[in-house]
């Protein structure tokens, strides 16, 4: 069983030696380490093995692991050794994980990029915050990986890499030993090439063994989804081939039984991605209180406007957002009517050039302000051939039905391939 | 300048050293770094001095600082020293406040006491988790401090010190770097002697200057305020004088021109103590998921079986928690009725002898969960001459109304004395 294992990580090494240099998803590594869990592992009795035995994840480097550094995407925390574990790493370490390294984020989990590249063209951007969880998934150095979502940090580099991103219900996954950006909005969420490994890593993290329902053998939707298309004034900036690519998906849905509707999101719920934005800016500037006051020569320029930003904003403004946010939870039939699930593109566009930054997170800030469990699946692509992404979100606490969806969705437009 | 700050912490250190080796509310005390601060403060230019300037401040150990250990009330972290301060003591400190030292917390702000004794009668428990800040203050040794409130944190031992405690509207102050219990419902709490001390913290914490507003002279309700008397299930559970100085608060009030009416919490509301129990098992259950995987041993047994107990709460449970919450708040005007505020008592008794715990918290449980402004000010007594709360909550985000009527209660029930 260790000689299996061994195997694994083993693979990961390799790949990882070959191709990090140009890719550079990792910020930490120490095989030695990997070495002291697979030995601990092969130690443990069968029936305590866990649902994760053996396998490696990437942990995106906001996450505090207490055998590895952790500098939270920023030079003021270079080296930064925490005491304990985030709690979601204990969890994954419970069931069996082998922690593989920590992966690069942007700087605080926030705007500016650290040194990883797409793997698919060095050229773009692996997207952010999560940067090299998903580059290290994409480019099979890891099959599992964990990051957060604040805006669109897991389903935009997710979409850009080509794999899949998870970003249950906020508040499902721990957030405890997770460096804040804004509390109201961080939430956990998992990479991998398929809706299982998503379903796998998410149910561990969040104590959910029912969320890996749909790996079980027959285990469907009961009957084709309802598919909904509301499109929101963000969806008049995305490009053309994103747009196509959900509409061609959603043809497909329908002609295997599913029921499609399009129409607009409801007025109340079409101004949400600049509530986001307002609640994220207040947040930020208090949660990044302490490195505002002793560290601010050492914060980029866009976080310094951003905490600058922050503490400009009127406290009637941030306590709108809460009671816009509440508003339409309340009335969240309203937007999605008959429908299961939502649909829209994951991001504008493929991955920009690299020096232009991790793109834009327009197309995921509604969602996550309303908390709403939501993926994306690699579909079609853009001008240049890189990958585009299918958003699907539900209800909150629906992430098992959305889950299921997602591995229809999965077969679907792989048998259309 | 320098003096009056040095005779300020002079008197909280005598007051301390006379007092704490029966009090014992202090966890860490480290005079030379108050000196740093003193000698830093004093170099300030004027313009920078800020609103706390050279007023002490006791934080409760759950709160990292970087210049003093944090043992989260746990021998596991004993020593522990962060590399950082949490956001909340970030503000302070920018705010030109002295951090005076770190309070005692009951372990992990749950349930097992640390070794703090009411200062009113040292034979009594000071209550908890805040138990350290509470009895710091109560005693004089410090005229301000923070802690923090799960289920009833900061209400309960504020009203067996014979104090104010105020939690604000929940997310109001950022729970970086605070040791998390349960993160959808802690919420950071202040103490002080009168509501005006409590506007003053909680407004330099978030970062909103209109909470000091009614320390202005002439600020006040601008009519004597509308209050209900909802009486929940918890209620039958209040000892007699509890019951009585609620109404006795009440009656006084309506002499002076509030409305006042008294019923029963509408039936969808009635349970909600219950549901705040299971969601704080529940995220109990994972945030502390490390000190569970490597730290089992070094737990208390009611941690222990909270954590047991939380592990096996089903995720359909879980959901219901914020189903019913997000219900509740979509439905809150059915709770507050006419009302600007709501009473009750804020704990069931006056506090308990020292070996029987740190008291019940079932009177804030259901406002907690709802994450609803409340406050207690001192209010009577009971059966052993100890002092009781009035506890007063109002609508989410309406903070400083719920301040303006507390300091109108203060006055009210001042001048009755």
């Amino acid at each position: 069983m260790s000689e299996d294992i061994k195997k694994i990580t083993a693979r990961c090494r390799e790949r990882i030696e070959a191709r990090d240099s140009e890719v550079l998803a990792w910020k930490a590594l120490d095989w030695d380490f990997v070495e002291r869990q697979i030995d601990e592992l092969a130690a443990r009795p069968m029936g305590e093995r866990g649902p994760l035995f053996g396998l490696p994840v990437g942990i995106k480097d906001i996450f505090d692991t207490a055998d590895l550094p952790t500098g939270y995407g920023s030079a003021i925390y270079e080296g930064h050794q925490p005491s304990a574990d985030a709690a979601a790493v204990a969890r994954l370490r419970v069931a069996g994980a082998i922690i593989l390294g920590k992966t690069v984020s942007t700087e605080f989990a926030y705007w500016k990029a650290g040194p990883t590249r797409n793997p698919l063209n060095l050229e773009r951007t692996p997207g952010g915050s999560s940067s090299g969880s998903a580059a290290a998934v994409a480019d099979g150095m890891v099959p599992l990986a964990i990051g957060s979502q604040t805006a669109a940090s897991t389903i935009r580099p997710a979409a850009y890499c080509g794999i899949v991103g998870f970003k249950p219900t906020r508040g499902l996954i721990s957030l405890a030993g997770v460096k804040a950006l804004s509390n109201s909005l961080d939430t956990v969420g998992v990479f991998a090439k398929d809706v299982a490994g998503t379903g796998l890593l998410s149910g561990v993290l969040a104590g959910r063994p029912n969320l890996m329902a749909h790996l079980m053998p027959g285990a469907e939707t009961g009957s084709p989804p309802r598919l909904a298309l509301k499109k929101s004034p963000e969806w008049e900036k995305a490009a053309p081939s994103a747009i196509n690519a959900v509409k061609k998906a959603a043809d497909l849905a329908a002609q295997h039984g599913a029921a499609v509707t399009t129409d607009e999101v409801p007025p109340g719920f079409a101004g949400l991605a600049d509530f986001q934005t307002t609640m994220m800016a207040c947040e930020a500037a208090r949660e990044l209180a302490h490195e505002h006051r002793c560290h601010f020569d050492a914060l980029s320029q866009p976080l310094r406007d951003l905490l600058t930003e922050g503490e400009s904003i009127s406290a009637a403004a941030y306590d709108d957002t809460w009671r816009r946010r509440d508003e339409c939870l309340g009335d969240i039939d309203s937007l999605f009517g008959d429908a299961d699930a939502l649909l829209a593109p994951s991001t504008l566009d493929e991955a920009p050039m690299f020096e232009d930054g991790t793109g834009d997170p327009i197309m995921s800030r509604a969602w996550t302000l309303l908390g709403l469990p939501s993926i994306t699946l690699p579909c079609g692509t853009g001008e240049n051939g890189l990958p585009l992404g299918l958003q699907i979100a539900a209800r909150p606490h629906q992430d098992e039905k959305l889950l299921a969806i997602a591995a229809w969705f999965e077969q679907l437009l792989a048998s259309a391939r």
